[in-house]
């Protein structure tokens, strides 16, 4: 057994979800909406099981999927794109495995900011790599360019940037990624873009690719994953973009890992990226009124709601609220007693204890239908 | 970049089908049947995308396939498998790269059986370890204990199997797998057992698993696809098993490679996998006759056809054909000149230089309409 799985638990998500199924209770832990998903999208994937080929498509994704997120992209941030630019995998977390087997050498540093979604540091460990961690701090998650460049060295190859930032709720503004971009050129890093959540912000602000910054072309892998745009989590269609000939690089990692996706899926995720903005807005709109329902529901429950801007998720200051449990154990006592399942945002939080990074924050999804909250709001009164 | 990557080219497969849509060639080369898929599989699929949840199933399987799985073992094979033996992957091809690296530490020695399908060397590669080559011969690709013994050393860990074996077509007797398992006993090794075309058989001989031979249990990854047992190679639902703990550490690597699949197609291979044994022994009659068809065709044409028990594929031995050319400039030229797409062999055969491997033998996908590999046909006879 290779030394990183002998040491390696199951994934905090699975096991909220696992103990959510086994104990009935409500599950706001796992991120994905209760909603059925957009009928259109599922119609469409229905039409292409019967019309189209059901066999191997292109290794890199249908040339229509592919063009469809360059126009995408190209509509809703302005950024530019060739379709062979761009690579469709299974899911997100499939590109993020391929860009590490890709870009990391045994030994190459890899800047985490802390929280992190819970596959990098395992990934980077995996791949040769070593993971180095910058911590975020509560309630701003805010980007500190000198804090980052104390932690890189000669060692130092590649950063993961997931913005908007899942556990967080919180996007880095324009100012901040231009600072981590401009370390990068300087430092000649490469940046791995986690973006799933670029199209679900809620604060008005158009998303910024960090790869669209100066002199980052060359150095950024985006991440883009179709299940977040459309609150499709089980399809498990996402995509890798870069420039130039590191896209063959991720190819070539992607052939390997699975080759290829369902077209099914792919032409209907090709037929969604097609739908006009207001579409995307409404979709938003419905997350937005989500996210103050619940926001307002525990606010008046007693609870410190931290802000929220972008993503399904709202943290929960617990120290703030006058709750006197660390995260892991609200969370595991409030799926038990409570029979509401959140995430303890310090399991998404590397080295929590050397970086001192914050024991007293959960994590809740809001996509869930009004009654699911108002059902997990006052069970959660009465539990705290 | 890693090596790995750095020196890697696009799999033989993606060549081959760009180059056959290119030139608008018939494409024999790549796997997979034209015929669209069984109806009643593709409307399972489509009824669970409008009636089943779309979000997140369990990372490693929904259990109403996993039990699927383990009762179609059961009576196919008389193989017994528990539920949680079985984790569910994102095609075959995710499960090998789960397996290898999960099993596979650094310097570990990696036995491949040559031909052998080309992830196998860069994922072992790519997870630390070392390919180590035993070179099987045309017309029996026949495994030979004594060469394989004198091939292991104090460093082998592993060795991949793939029964039945694409590109040959052939499938080891039960003898050469009691020989394979003791030698895996004797030497303490792992058997990742790619058993992608167990249930591809026209031998009349029933698929028995190199994790079913006596010491085996411990030690042995069997990987499956409904890819290949529906014919359905776009729907990319694979999966491992494993006994007892050994699962635990595949369920880790799985869920940071992809996490999970999509459900629907999930609940259609589960329902498919329900079908009567005469419904899959009608499935192989077609295939098998549209097999015959190919190689009375080829034969007519003056092809020497090699012998083939299983799999969608014959092979052609140019040599024996008269044919002056090797594989590789007679697939390139195929394809160019006479619009007939196929694989050439030793595109298979890593080191099929220093271990004298064939470069006379193509591989030919079979599972195509009568009128297509009648058309194959008659362009082969012209282009020889
Ligand atoms: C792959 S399970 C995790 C889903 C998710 O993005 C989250 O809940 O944060
Ligand atoms: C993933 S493409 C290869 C398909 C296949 O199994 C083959 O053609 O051998």
């Amino acid at each position: 057994i290779h030394p990183v799985y002998a040491a390696m638990g199951t994934t905090i998500f699975e096991q909220m979800s696992g103990l959510s199924r086994e104990l009935g209770a409500i599950n706001l832990g796992q991120g994905f909406p209760d909603e059925p998903g957009s009928p259109d999208l599922i119609a469409a994937a229905a039409r292409a099981l019967a019309e189209k080929s059901n066999q191997y498509p292109p290794s890199p994704g249908l040339p229509e999927l592919r063009d469809a997120v360059t126009a995408f992209y190209a509509r809703r941030q302005g950024l530019v794109l060739r379709r062979d630019e761009v690579i469709v995998t299974s899911g997100a977390t499939e590109a993020l495995a391929a860009a590490l087997f890709a870009l990391v050498r045994p030994g190459d540093e890899v800047v985490l900011f802390q929280p992190a979604y819970d596959a990098y540091a395992p990934l980077v460990e995996r791949a040769g790599g070593v993971p180095v961690s910058v911590a975020l701090t509560p309630p701003a998650w805010a980007y500190d360019a000198a804090k980052l460049e104390e932690t890189l060295t000669e060692r130092t190859r590649i950063l993961i940037l997931n913005d908007p930032l899942n556990p967080a709720g919180s996007a880095a503004s324009e100012a901040e990624l231009a600072a981590i971009a401009e370390l990068c050129g300087r430092y000649d890093l490469y940046a791995i873009c986690d973006e799933v959540w670029e199209d679900v912000r809620f604060d008005g602000v158009r998303h910024r690719s960090l790869l669209d910054f100066p002199g980052m072309g060359e150095r950024a892998v985006k991440i883009g994953s179709a299940g977040k745009i459309f609150g499709l989590t089980g399809w498990k269609i996402g995509w890798m973009c870069a420039r130039g000939d590191l896209t063959l690089t991720l190819a070539r990692a992607h052939q390997f890992l699975t080759f290829t996706s369902p077209p099914a899926l792919q032409w209907a995720v090709a037929e969604g990226l097609t739908k006009p903005d207001d579409w995307f807005a409404a979709q938003n709109q419905t997350w937005a009124a989500s996210r103050e329902r619940l926001k307002v529901g525990l606010t008046a429950a007693g609870y410190a709601v931290l802000p929220s801007v972008a993503t399904w998720f709202l943290c929960v200051d617990l120290a703030a609220s006058g709750v006197m449990l660390d995260d892991r154990t609200f969370s595991e006592r409030a799926v038990r007693e409570a029979g509401v399942a959140s995430i303890p945002v310090s399991a998404l939080f590397d080295d929590v204890g050397a970086l001192g990074g914050p024991r007293h924050v959960v994590r809740f999804c809001f996509t869930k239908p009004d009654a699911v909250l108002d059902a997990a709001v006052e069970r959660l009164a009465t539990f705290r």
